[in-house]
């Protein structure tokens, strides 16, 4: 939690347009920095590191899925599909989450099943209808095989048996960690500037503060108060259930985090997703069926708050969550290390 | 064919160590320029969309396949695997040649098939196992119908309907003539640093044109002499086949350019490949049947000389190979245009 957090209150800034929930809600912008836990503090030399192992897709059984595969850091940190498509084309039930802005989430994966960036990127690795490795240190032995990655692993963690399963997911969160966006005309907006949103905006920040959905979707990422590593934040969706959610969208084949715990208690609690960048992360839910914003705007207000919005509402809402598309920092392009003259991928993988 | 190329014979260079066919040939340094088509000269404006078409993998059925998915330009411009894995995990039966100095050859694809990099960039969009589009225009439709890549086809081909088939496969060629790797060791070797290479690779260097590998791996990218777009340079793989290659190495299944021409002559016909970074880009052989580089090399002599190598000699000739691992540019990463708000990937697909 060593992190500042600027907050403002909106009345004094969209002025008569905030009334009602809009004028008591805290309007926070992103921090330029995300947490870190203590045993994982951020440095150059991790990042790097990480940079690497989040690009590289010879980690995977097929050689062919990376990280990057389904959090597009060229794209909105997700893949744009409904469900993401692992190794050998095999597909899961739920919607790859944008890395983008996921260090400032307590939680990880739609169940929160991960109490960390650490432990998420070890899962997806030995998941099979992701990267499909049958365990992690065969994905690791695979890292030690390229002779290029010690010297990172050396800077990074020092010479002293560096390269571990253990550090190689603390590299990648440490590289998670620096994929933050700042500066989007929200943040710009609520740091005093107020010619940042248009008049659209300022109604739709308005319509989204009353319509209720500041009560999940709060602090800096809208994806709720910033909390210590591993604090679950769940939500039930669908709250009011409808023949149209569970036909149409299938909203209640998953049973969210029930299918981690087995309590009754944890039937369809998700996590609530950031919607920092969510113009850039369609389709929408934890299982992609809303294939467009306003479409997914229309379903939340209705599933989770029992409100019926109309189209100016809708319209103007969309304008507004635009508005949290922030600055992506610029990347160079990294260069793998070689394995030279063969190859760690196996053809009948 | 607007290009310059350095050529210094090696006898002058390598001394003692140039006997027989090695102080004959013509060692080619790289271009710092590719030879670019009449119809289509390199320009930053073209260069810039090429890069982001590249990288975007929307335009494949299931959004997850780009062009650098199977020329990885973060790796030696392939896969590294033996069968390249194109949409919902489907393979076909040849490797993906490197997209590094592609631009030297005056035919692409193993068979010849295509005369320019422009041709070889729609073949694989529409190919069912590599990006899996039913036809080109479906393809661009899903780029016309991202706003951001307009302003960059009107940059690069001007505003009279510059959203084509055409122009989309000409930036990508006009990127991909960028993507060579000059100054490799043996480079600075040919142009005169006599230290460039060590002894070993020096030795390689008299044993590879010695065996006669020079009778078609010449010319500045190793890949056969520089000609003009579109003119085959083909040879036969295998030129005297024995058990092992067709067993262990099933050699002989695929019929090469056979397949394109159903001509006798061309059975078994391919396209000498370059050997440029050829250490990056294990397996080997048009189907990745030769795991190792070392490998290759003995089966390349056997097969194609009739030549049995003992160990040093290969030892000394992957040395050498080695040396023809060049400089790689560096890259920002891009960022690829948003639909704000929906999505082109059907959840179908």
């Amino acid at each position: 939690m060593n992190m500042i957090t600027e907050t403002i209150a909106v009345m004094a800034l969209v002025g008569p347009l905030a009334v009602g929930a809009a004028d008591t809600f805290e309007w926070q912008a992103l921090p330029e920095k995300a947490p870190e836990p203590p045993d994982n503090p951020t440095t150059t030399e991790k990042v790097e590191l990480g940079r690497l192992l989040y690009f590289d897709p010879r980690f995977s059984a097929t050689g062919t899925v990376s990280c990057n595969s389904c959090h597009n850091l060229m794209l909105g940190g997700d893949d744009n599909r409904a469900v993401s498509m692992g190794v050998h084309g095999k597909t899961g039930g739920r919607s790859a989450p944008t890395v983008w802005n996921a260090a400032f989430a307590s939680s990880q994966f739609w169940d929160g099943r991960a109490t960390s960036l650490e432990e998420q990127a070890r899962g997806s690795v030995v998941n099979p209808v992701e990267m499909g490795m049958s365990e992690l240190e065969q994905a690791m032995d695979r890292v030690r095989a390229i002779p290029g990655y010690k010297p990172y692993f050396v800077r990074a963690f020092g010479s002293d048996n560096p390269m571990t399963v253990d550090n190689a997911a603390k590299a990648v969160a440490a590289f998670e960690r620096t994929m933050i966006t700042p500066d989007s005309p929200y943040d710009r907006f609520v740091k005093g500037d107020k010619d940042a949103l248009d008049e659209q905006q300022q109604r739709g920040m308005t319509v989204f503060a009353e319509t209720g959905c500041t009560g999940c979707h709060s602090g800096p990422a809208f994806s709720g108060p910033i909390m210590p590593s591993g604090t679950l934040y769940l939500m039930k969706f669908p709250t009011f259930p409808t023949d149209e959610s569970a036909e149409q969208y299938d909203l209640l084949t998953d049973q969210g985090r029930f299918a981690v715990t087995s309590k009754e208690a944890d039937k369809h609690l998700y996590k609530v997703p950031t919607l920092r960048n969510v113009a850039l992360t369609a389709p929408y839910f934890h299982n992609g069926s809303a294939r467009t914003l306003d479409d997914a705007l229309r379903m939340m207000a209705k599933l989770q708050l029992e409100r019926d919005l109309d189209k100016g509402q809708v319209d103007d809402m969309v304008a507004f969550l635009g508005a949290l598309t922030g600055e992506f920092p610029q990347q160079t392009m990294p260069r793998l290390p070689a394995t030279p003259g063969w190859t760690l991928i196996n053809s009948e993988d």
